[in-house]
């Protein structure tokens, strides 16, 4: 399981239609083969700032299966536009987990 | 439910040893008052950066109960000499999640 992460900063004033835009486009990344689930988290102390994570079975799956895919092309014009700057999506593996993973 | 998070960079060459005392102080954060579970993830595109994931029960847990015990002194002193330079930590609310949190 790989997961998938980021800070996603919003344009200021657009942090609630963000968030509408947001679980709109979950069905679309929610379909996709190896997914597993995601989060968007929201930051107490900066407002606009968001973290955004999601579980993929393989790196490829995402880097590959989702990004090489149509769906993703709707995925990013739905959500590209409330990012200011664009954010910096980098993946992750599991050292340590409590409980285990 | 709090998401404690930050990117942690380890002092280059003491990634390894710096895994080992996350795991060691696993028990020292996981004996307070409101600790639900954590995570320490690797990155796989930059050596040296791991995100950590703590959740709480409530914000106050972490920033109030741990940081103000005579546990956190011990478990900071255990891992704060091998990050460069200091993480910055925020917490994080849930705006969305799939599956429902």
């Amino acid at each position: 399981m790989i997961l998938e992460a980021g800070y996603l900063y919003i344009t200021p004033g657009r942090e609630a239609e963000f968030e509408v835009a947001f679980a709109e486009a979950a069905p679309i990344i929610a379909s996709m083969k190896g997914y597993i689930r995601h989060q968007l988290q929201r930051c107490i102390e900066i407002k606009g700032k968001y973290l955004l994570l999601v579980h993929w079975e393989t790196l490829e799956d995402h880097t590959v299966g989702f990004r090489g895919s149509p769906e993703y092309q709707t995925f990013r014009a739905k959500l590209y536009p409330f990012y200011d700057p664009a954010p910096t999506i980098e993946h992750f593996e599991t050292a340590f987990s409590n409980p285990s993973d």
